[in-house]
């Protein structure tokens, strides 16, 4: 297939004459039954995606319509030799062409039989819709008649011939395709009809002659009659088209060599609608849904494709083929399994049936749900057909996300779509299903959520302020913003249903109520409507949709089961309460490996005697208001202990800076000034004042990098005391109790081994004071967070006085990058991640949000570093991540590649962890052979 | 001097008999005149500090009062053996006293002529009043009284019996010094006297016989009358001095070995004041204000050192020696001529003559003034007397920025004393002389400064919304505040005078004044009076003190000609504009390394464009308030190329967030409540509310971490477009003018090399467009400052777009600690400074601040990294330092080491830059011999 002297490489394909599927995939297989990925690897290089699919499928020996494909070689001359067909290639395709033509019993440019095929391009990687592609070739003024006759459908034929006469005009003669269109529009006009389909033959063949007059007067030539020269054109304009701006433009794009060339695959045109021997369908080797072992798919007798997906006519169950064509229905069943088996997955089968004679057109990978992806990872395992470390890999972590959480009733999610329920449909930024009243303000939702009211929280969109009226919330609606806005990763790391940038909602944050246009009119919506929501699919609903309660299958069982036994990084919860903890544990969690203690003081009951400690005006009062918190302390950690009984739980210190626990800045500005202005006097002035001042005093201009964490510590110890305090008096507690404690004290932001040095001999104090007291020895830890870049930097002298290490990324990635957590999103990240315009051209910035997805190149390059130098000094420390990156698959992936001994998340992660960490383990493995 | 079977080594040292210095003097240097530093090291190993400073001068041929030197080794001895003194120890002593006594014609115990002893410590570090010594052993009842014979002076032969006897009690007895300190209160009390030197010498007796009866009763014993055992008594305790708490705890502190041990030297003690041929006195070799080479010093006849120090009589000038005591004089003139010769340096010497026989008690290196610092340095080179390396390490870098500050002329200055206009003295926190009328308000120094008005800004402390008052300000003063606060640190930066911690005042920021308790009674200043402030010294003075320019030397000149020869590191300044690039190229800068555009956008004339740019409510709108914006710019990058003709200046594009051009939040909240608690309305709220509401969305949580730097250039190109157009437009005009220009443009806080990537090709697009249009070719750079930590990790990246890399160590210490440069210093940093209490002990958490000093550990490991991946994609990469710590020399000298082209630094800094830099060098090179 290479023209002579041509001076690019002659591979063992381009030897040979020509490329029939079978004897191309022959070639690359060597005999084999089993395909490498290899060997496939270099099958698509050489016949495109496209032919090397239906090569392969041919060679599996299933049943597909016949062709050849021309290989990339072929284009790469055809551009180096000044874009020059090769010396004979016509000879040689139409040589091969008559395998084809005895395969189907037709023949090019027949007048009885003609053949029709397609011309399609197909490079090694996918780049839909960049190239170009011409169906139904060889048609021409006479084999059309000849069509007519033969499907018995004159409509069929003119129909298909004014529709190659314009994709052969545009594709091949380079005329614009909108003046077809404009013949088209103008002849429906001047009938006054609405849609093609009301076009008649005679209408089609009056079109004909149009389309013809216009090609002749824009291209000098009548529209090609002859099909050799019809096929010869198509060839090269496939070849053209791989230097279209188009394909430029998305190669550049997606960093695809400019070199590799395109295949082109002529196949052979088939018909499921040429009588009722005929059909056309698609289907599924196992349910999709549930993943059960069952054909699964639709079919239409007497039918094209489209039929099928256009909807116009409804199609027929699969089953139902068992009686209205059993044979053909066997040979289905036969070759879909064959398919599956030497896919070794389930498939989404497309299939033609022409004259009882089963066509398959193309097979893929089956889409499917969690729960499908978890039975059939299982079942394939378990008939034998993949391997266990196959099976595991087969599952996107993520997706089990799903399966925890409980879901809508599916029929009762139609009944409510008929009952014209169903208002809006925005995006699924956290799956699951919630139902509530609504409100529109996050003060309100923390108030009517702590009276026992179920709310759903609308905003246009939501900002770090509004978190508190984002956890008590069941799901959080947005009218604005993205995937990765700031209420969607809220929601995905507390698994909270969130529906985000429903931008059709009309939201009045002031009156408090919302409006959307909806096929059924108008709808509005009032603070305390009760809407239901759905994370998973971006539906909302008026009114209540019934829930199921997530069921974990045996299969979900099994797989994790799988994971375990093969991952080597540890997996542990970050959990703040009792109950969190015990969720975790259920889930599989092997300890906390962060139990955030401010949580603990944020409720209502505590949160005063919290601010009298903050406003204390000596050590003295500091420490009364701390005596008061101890008890209530001492008690949240003795039920965490007692839910991880045997098992580690890391507590990190009090971390944020105190302001957090106090009114807002702006808030008490505002307050005071109008007072002021309106002249109040006495006591209530006077607080308002006195708490102003307190909190001005305790302002930051940027409290992140500001008094909290460690250094908190370091300047008022007696909080930290406190807590350390707890801590071994509830683990005594524990003990005395016969349960076996491992608590692990966490020290936040240390930036330079002095912090924690200091900090470590005097809690260190604390805790020995503690145990000498009660007589009692508690096992313990004390380690750090690694949050700082300077942590990393000097690990290993930091290393000297921490028993563990657990990278704080979400921290740790906001000082690398420089990106404030609170602000970036929605001041430049999300731009960065959508795209700048640079001299017209959209250019990404970043390819992920790196508060998501762990930044390697960055953040990575630190905690290696960190680790590495870590181990140099204390060769048994201990290793987490404890960041928002723990429940994060590649996040988890590089955890594991660095070394890490556990990934810490959030409890409803833990199986997503689980099967993450088995699958970094596997990659690693296959990486490293 | 060793035990017999001692388990510690022996060295040469240890194997003499005893030690007398010149013996011990000769061991070392083994015959040669010079010593080396590793031989002097190793005399300070064994014989201490002081043992060996007496031991070299003896050597050198100067007579010091005669003594012996019993080595550490015997320290360490005599604790590894249960504190006995090694056998024979005592006899060898008694045994080398003799040389002693022969030399003084004196001897311990002699009823005549009895030699008087002091017994020290002294190891191998100093540790100032860490361990114990005793003067005038060998007195008893009978030798006090040769010894009045002797001195013809009872009161002070009983004077020195009675302060002996409470030395030995103390330190050999272990008895309460408090008790012979309340005797002694006891007996003036009784007697109706105030000071000690009213008591009689019939008192002293009386007093003698009491502190006898004393050691009687608390020890058991009368006080030891044999001299040789009081020698033993004090040499034991000397040695067990080492082990004291305090000498344990300054040994930790300062992490010195407690293996070391001390020596014991005992030395004769000599009396200047015998007769009237007897002196004592204080000499400088060359004269410490000026360098002059004269010798500078006083003295008094027939007197003690204590007297000269004690201001009771008034010295002679040391040139009246030369009529008094000429024979004296000539001697004392040649022996400090060898001393200097000796420790080739200037010196600062003790003497004492008995009986016209000079003794020298002590010479160590003279303090002085930076001008003598240069001028003697510059002359000994000159004088062949050290070598040019050697005089460039002489002066600390930081001392010449006190050369460059016009000061107060001192003659002016003791006139304001004596007319009690000096009303108070905080801490000298910046160096310089500023005079101007106070003012207490920050908004205030700026505008009386913008009319012209000189003023002094007065605060409690200072914060970083002060800094548009202290920029206009002459000087600062605050009353809180240490060397490294807020006020401080920026003002050096500025080369501001400053005089920070003055807690004297009771300043009243309502009412705008001032009050201050003084000797002269209480001094009152209001808003508007004059004061001069004296940096340099802490000093404040009502009124105007006269003051003197700058007045470089030609040493000066000379010593930073010879920097530069010597220096590798190239130095450039800090200016953003024409005045300060003048300056700068003045005091040697090699071009700019960083003009901050921001600074130019925010005097009167620009901040309303500015304004109007930012509230721009479209792109258009945006740009029409560019365009006013573009000439003004255009002027200012005019203006400093000029003044950097031939040199490259680097300019940094708009950095900091927006908001900073706008009022502040926290005022148009409080102004917008006031406004509608009154019921105003009207444009004027509305004007607010729209202002409040731009601000709002401006806000940031975390400003540092958010859109600012190239992410403000990404979002909203035109300003940068707008900055680059200037730039290339005032690059051409100059150039058309025959000035060669070089200008680099600098993208600030570049995290992900897609960042700089697109900013480069928007900005080089700008570029080509207006040197295309104007047909002229400008050469220029283009680079980034590396200042976040995520730049340093992936330099090796960015250097692809990067032709020079800027460090911008302020930002990158920010972030690589988490440290908020805005809040950290008042709210943890000061603390962790000074030290936090931990268990009791204060325990500091950094030694230096790292705004300051270059962290080396953190933020210079990850420039260090960067330099080397960065060298690694571009090995023509230039790269430069322009944080703050571009002029401080720790961070210099580690620039150099890492191998960076430049460090960049305020103007007035340039000078310490230069002679940093050579010092950096030599010691590099000192280091890699």
């Amino acid at each position: 297939m290479v023209s002579p002297g041509s001076s690019t490489t002659k591979t063992d394909v381009d030897k040979k004459r020509a490329y029939l599927f079978a004897d191309a995939f022959k070639a690359f297989t060597e005999g084999g039954a089993e395909i490498s990925s290899e060997a496939r690897n270099k099958m698509r290089e050489a016949l495109g995606g496209k032919g090397a699919g239906l090569a392969e499928m041919t060679a599996s020996g299933v049943n597909v319509p016949p062709g050849l494909t021309i290989v990339t070689q072929c284009c790469r001359d055809y551009h180096a030799n000044k874009q020059q067909l090769p010396e004979g290639l016509l000879e040689q395709i139409f040589e091969e062409l008559k395998t084809v033509e005895a395969a189907v019993d037709r023949k090019l440019g027949d007048l009885e039989k003609p053949l029709l095929v397609s011309v399609r391009s197909g490079a090694k990687f996918s780049m839909p819709g960049m190239m170009d592609t011409i169906l139904n070739l060889g048609l021409n003024d006479l084999t059309v008649e000849a069509l007519a006759k033969l499907m018995n459908n004159g409509r069929f034929a003119w129909d298909s011939y004014r529709r190659f006469i314009a994709m052969y005009s545009g594709v091949v003669l380079e005329i614009n395709k909108d003046m077809f269109e404009d013949l088209l529009e103008d002849k429906k006009d001047a009938l006054g009809i609405k849609t093609d389909s009301d076009l008649t033959e005679a209408n089609l063949k009056e079109l004909v002659g149009e389309f013809k007059a216009l090609v002749e007067k824009k291209s000098g030539h009548v529209f090609p009659q002859d099909t050799k020269e019809q096929i010869k054109g198509a060839v090269e304009a496939v070849f053209r088209s791989w230097n279209n701006s188009r394909a430029i433009y998305y190669r550049n794009l997606n960093k695809i060599d400019h070199d590799l060339g395109t295949a082109v695959t002529i196949q052979a045109m088939v018909f499921g609608n040429l009588n009722d021997q005929s059909a056309t369908g698609v289907c599924f080797t196992r349910n999709p849904s549930t993943g059960e072992k069952d054909l699964y798919g639709e079919y239409l007798i007497n039918a094209q494709g489209e039929d099928v997906v256009a909807g116009t006519r409804t199609p027929n169950k699969i089953s139902q083929m068992k009686t209205e064509m059993p044979k053909v229905y066997d040979e289905l069943l036969e070759t879909v399994g064959k398919l599956e088996k030497h896919y070794r997955d389930m498939q989404d089968i497309e299939f033609t049936i022409e004259q009882n004679r089963l066509y398959i057109l193309q097979t893929r990978t089956g889409k499917r749900t969690a729960a499908a992806a978890v039975k059939v990872a299982v079942d394939l395992v378990n008939e034998g057909i993949i391997k266990k470390d196959e099976g595991l890999c087969r599952v996107e972590p993520m997706q089990l996300n799903q399966l925890l959480l409980p879901s809508f009733d599916l029929k009762s999610k139609e009944k409510a779509k008929g009952e014209s329920r169903h208002f809006a449909t925005g995006l699924n930024a956290s799956p699951g299903a919630a139902i509530g009243r609504i409100v529109f303000n996050p003060d309100e939702a923390e108030a009517l959520s702590s009276k026992g009211e179920k709310v759903i929280l609308i905003r246009i969109e939501t900002c770090p302020d509004d978190i508190h009226g984002i956890v008590p919330a069941q799901g959080v609606v947005t009218a604005r913003g993205g995937m990765t806005s700031h209420a969607a990763v809220v929601a995905r790391g507390m698994g909270k249903p969130c529906v985000a940038g429903c931008e059709v909602l009309k939201i009045n944050l002031e009156e408090e109520n919302m409006t959307v246009n909806t096929t059924s009119g108008v709808q509005s919506f009032k603070k305390g409507d009760t809407i239901s929501i759905d994370g998973s699919t971006g539906e909302l609903f008026k009114g209540i949709i019934a829930t199921q309660d997530a069921n974990l299958s045996p299969e979900f069982r099994t797989l994790l089961e799988w994971a375990d036994k093969t991952r080597k990084l540890g997996i542990r919860a970050n959990a703040d309460t009792p109950d969190d903890a015990r969720i975790a544990r259920e889930f599989g969690a092997e300890g906390i490996g962060l139990c955030r203690t401010e949580h603990m003081f944020m409720s209502q009951d505590r949160l005063p005697a919290m601010q009298e400690m903050i406003m204390a005006n000596s050590e003295d009062e500091r420490k009364a208001a701390l005596t008061k918190l101890l008890p209530m302390q001492r008690e949240d950690f003795k039920g965490i202990f007692l839910a991880m009984q045997n098992l580690p739980v890391t507590i990190r210190l009090l971390d944020p800076p105190l302001h957090e626990f106090l009114p807002k800045l702006s808030d008490l500005i505002s307050d005071v000034a109008t007072m002021r202005a309106k002249s109040v006097k006495g006591a209530e002035l006077r607080n308002k004042e006195i708490l102003l001042r307190k909190v001005s005093e305790l302002h930051e201009s940027n409290p992140m990098m500001g008094l909290r964490g460690c250094r908190l510590g370091l300047v008022y110890p007696e909080i930290n005391k406190m807590q350390v305090q707890a801590i071994f008096e509830a683990a005594i507690a524990c003990q005395k109790e016969g349960v076996n404690v491992e608590p692990e004290i966490m020290i936040p932001l240390v930036g330079h081994v002095e912090e924690l040095r200091i900090a470590r001999t005097e809690l260190e104090a604390v805790a020995k004071d503690v145990m000498e007291k009660a007589k009692v020895s508690i096992k313990y830890k004390i380690g750090t967070m690694i949050e700082v870049p300077r942590a990393c930097m000097t690990a290993d002298e930091i290393a000297e006085f921490a028993e563990f290490f657990s990278f704080g990324t979400n921290d740790l990635t906001q000082m690398t990058f420089g990106y404030s957590r609170d602000d970036a999103e929605s001041k430049f990240l999300q731009k960065y991640l959508e795209g700048i315009d640079c001299n017209g051209v959209k250019e990404k910035v970043l390819k992920s949000n790196p508060f998501e997805v762990l930044d390697r190149a960055g953040v990575g390059k630190m905690m290696k570093i960190a680790v590495e130098s870590g181990l140099k000094t204390r060769p048994e420390l201990k290793l987490g991540i404890c960041g928002e990156h723990g429940g994060e698959p590649s996040s988890i992936a590089f955890a594991h590649q660095i070394g890490l001994t556990y990934v810490s998340c959030s409890p409803y992660r833990v199986p997503v962890a689980r099967l993450a960490a088995a699958q970094a383990n596997l990659n690693l493995e296959e990486r490293d052979k």
